[in-house]
C-alpha cells in the first residue's frame, strides 16, 4: 500500500516557508506479527512542533530532515496482526504528518469513537485539552471567583482553557488578534475579549477589563503580552507558561520583559510546563471534562483543512492566526 | 532626651547620592504609659529600602521626605513604662535610622542578647537569615545533593544562604564581584566561587563550575545573572527571586532576559517572595539555625560602620559592593 507523508527538507530559523516541507510517497510494508496498518483520518498541527523544525533539542528531539515528521494523529485500523486491536478500531498516535503507517499495536492508544467524535481526541479531549487543564488546575491552581487572563484565547489551548476556567467558576479576560477571534472568545464564554492588534496599550485595556486586577495569566504568547501581565497581575499572581508563540520564529533574540522586578515586588510565581509531565491528571481531567461536556459548558471547537498536502499550510497558519480553536487536517 | 535620625530629603531615581539624606536632631518625649525609651545599638541597611526611596508603593509603603526612615534595629530599653519590658532588655524593631526612640512596648520584639550577640538578630538570626531560609526551604525546596547557584554570595542574604545550603547538603556555586568577595564565599563554604566582574562569559563560567548543571538559582541580582541562570538551569530548575539589586538604580527600564522561552522548554519555576510572607517558618528556622550554629556549620558574618552619620554611606555601599556579609551600623 502507498502512503503519502510530509518530510522536513532542512532545519530552519525564522518564518515558516512552504519550501521547507516536501510531500513524499512511500510504500508501506505488510504488518508483521503484533503490528497493525492504520489509515490516519485526523492530523494535528501544534506550536510545539516549531522548535523541533529548528533542530533544537528541547524537551523533545528535533525533527530530522528527510524523515516524516511526527505529531498527534487519529486513525482507523485497516489491517491487524495483533490481538490488542481489530479492524475498525480507532487509535491515537504520535505518527502524524502521514496518511497511513504500519506500527506495533502496543505503541498505540485505542480511543472510543462512539463516546466522542474521533477528532476530539486530538483537541479538547486530548493533549490540547489536558494542557489547558493542567495549566489551570495544577500550575495556576485557579480558584472560583478569581480573574484569569487567557492569551491566544481563540487558539486550541486558549479556547479549551477559556471554557474550562469558566466551568471552574472564574472570570475570564481573553486576548486574541482580530475581531473574528475576539467574537469567538466571547461566544465560547469569555467575560471580556480584547483584540490586542486593535488597542494602543494592552496593559491599559486589561486593566479596564479587570478593574479589580488579574490573579492569573495563562501564557501562550510571550513578548508584549508577558510584559503587560507582569504589570497587571495582583500580588501573589500566578503565570502558567505554556508557550510563547510570538518568539518561536525569532531569528535573533528579542529583549525580554523590562519589568521582571515585579516578580519580586509582587511575589509572583511563573512556572513553565509541558503536558507530558502531567499525565497523572488524565483521570481527573476526563471526569471533569465529561461532566462539563454533558452539561453543555464545554464544546469541542476546531478549524479544519482537508488533505495531507495542506499540513504545511495548516502549520504555518498557527503563526499567522488562521485558526479558531484547534487546528486540524482531515486526511 | 536628644536623638539624631536620618531623614530622606526627597524621592529619587538613579544612583544613590549623599545629598538625598540629612541628619536631623530631635527631642524625644518622655515615655507615656505603656511606652518605652530605646537606645538603638545596631542599625540595618538593606537593598529593599531602595524602592521605598523612589516613592514607589511596592509591598511596603514608600519613605516620606522630611521624616525619619524606617529599618531593622536592635536597641536597649533605657526607660520603661510598660510591664512587658524592663530597663536593660534588648528589643528588635523597624524603627531604625535613628539613635533612640520612644514607642509602645507592644510593637517591639524582645530578643535574648545572651543567646546570640544582639546584632545577629538583624542578620543571620533575623529577617536576613529567614529570607535565605525561606528561599531555600520553601521557594526552591532545596534537596540534598542538588547544585545551587547563589548570586551576590558575599551579601547578607547570600552569605547566610551559602552556609544554610551547605548545611542542607547541597553543592553551592557562588557568584560575587571581586576577589575579596569570592574568597569570602569560599571561606564560608561555597564549593566554587566566580568573580562575575572577571569572567568574559558568566554562563560559561557557571557551566564549567557545575558540569552536571544547576538545579536551583537564588536570585539577588537580575540582569545578566538571570539571563545566565535561565540558560544553565536543568529541567525543572527553580528560581527563588529574592531581589534584583542590579535593577534598583535604573532610571529607565533595562531590557529583560531574551531567553524567557527557557521557562517553557525546561519547565522552570520562578517565584518571587518577601520574607514577611513566610514568618510561619520562624520556628523551624530557629530550630535548624541553632543546631547549625552549635555544630559550627553556620556563622554570623557582618561588615560594620560606626556612627549613625554613616548610615547613608553604609546604604550606598550595598550598591557598590562594600559589604562582606550583612551590612550594619553600630550606633
Amino acid at each position: 500500500m502507498k502512503s503519502r507523508e510530509i518530510h522536513l527538507v532542512r532545519h530552519f530559523t525564522g518564518a515558516v516557508k512552504p519550501e521547507y516541507f516536501t510531500l513524499a510517497e512511500v510504500d508501506l510494508p505488510e504488518p508483521a506479527e503484533g503490528e497493525v496498518l492504520v489509515a490516519n483520518e485526523w492530523l494535528s498541527v501544534d506550536p510545539y512542533m516549531r522548535p523541533r523544525m529548528a533542530g533544537l533539542k528541547t524537551y523533545i528531539d528535533p525533527f530530522m530532515p528527510g524523515k516524516p515528521m511526527e505529531g498527534g494523529a487519529v486513525g482507523k485500523v485497516i489491517k491487524s496482526r495483533s490481538g490488542a486491536l481489530k479492524e475498525g478500531d480507532y487509535v491515537m498516535s504520535m505518527l502524524g504528518w502521514r496518511e497511513a503507517y504500519v506500527a506495533p499495536a502496543k505503541g498505540l492508544m485505542k480511543v472510543d469513537a462512539n463516546l466522542l467524535p474521533a477528532h476530539a481526541y486530538l483537541g479538547i479531549a486530548g493533549l490540547t485539552g489536558l494542557t489547558a487543564y493542567a495549566g489551570l488546575k495544577r500550575i495556576i491552581g485557579l480558584k472560583e471567583g478569581e480573574t484569569l487572563w487567557m492569551s491566544a484565547g481563540a487558539g486550541a489551548v486558549g479556547s479549551a482553557g477559556i471554557q474550562f476556567a469558566k466551568a471552574m467558576g472564574a472570570r475570564v479576560i481573553a486576548t486574541a488578534g482580530g475581531k473574528a477571534k475576539t467574537d469567538f472568545c466571547l461566544e465560547i464564554g469569555a467575560d471580556a475579549a480584547i483584540d490586542y492588534k486593535d488597542v494602543p496599550d494592552l496593559r491599559k485595556a486589561i486593566k479596564e477589563a479587570a478593574p479589580e486586577g488579574v490573579n492569573a495569566y495563562f501564557e501562550n504568547v510571550g513578548g508584549d503580552h508577558l510584559v503587560a501581565a507582569l504589570d497587571v497581575l495582583n500580588q501573589f499572581g500566578r503565570i502558567a507558561a505554556c508557550g510563547m508563540i510570538s518568539r518561536y520564529n525569532d531569528e535573533t533574540p528579542s529583549p525580554g520583559p523590562h519589568n521582571m522586578t515585579n516578580i519580586v515586588t509582587k511575589s509572583l510565581m511563573m512556572r513553565g510546563f509541558i503536558v507530558t509531565e502531567h499525565f497523572d491528571l488524565q483521570g481527573e481531567f476526563i471526569k471533569d471534562l465529561s461532566s462539563w461536556m454533558m452539561s453543555g459548558k464545554v464544546k469541542s471547537r476546531e478549524t479544519v483543512y482537508e488533505g495531507i498536502e495542506k499540513m504545511p499550510e495548516a502549520f504555518t497558519g498557527l503563526f499567522t492566526g488562521a485558526n479558531l480553536g484547534k487546528m486540524l487536517v482531515k486526511v
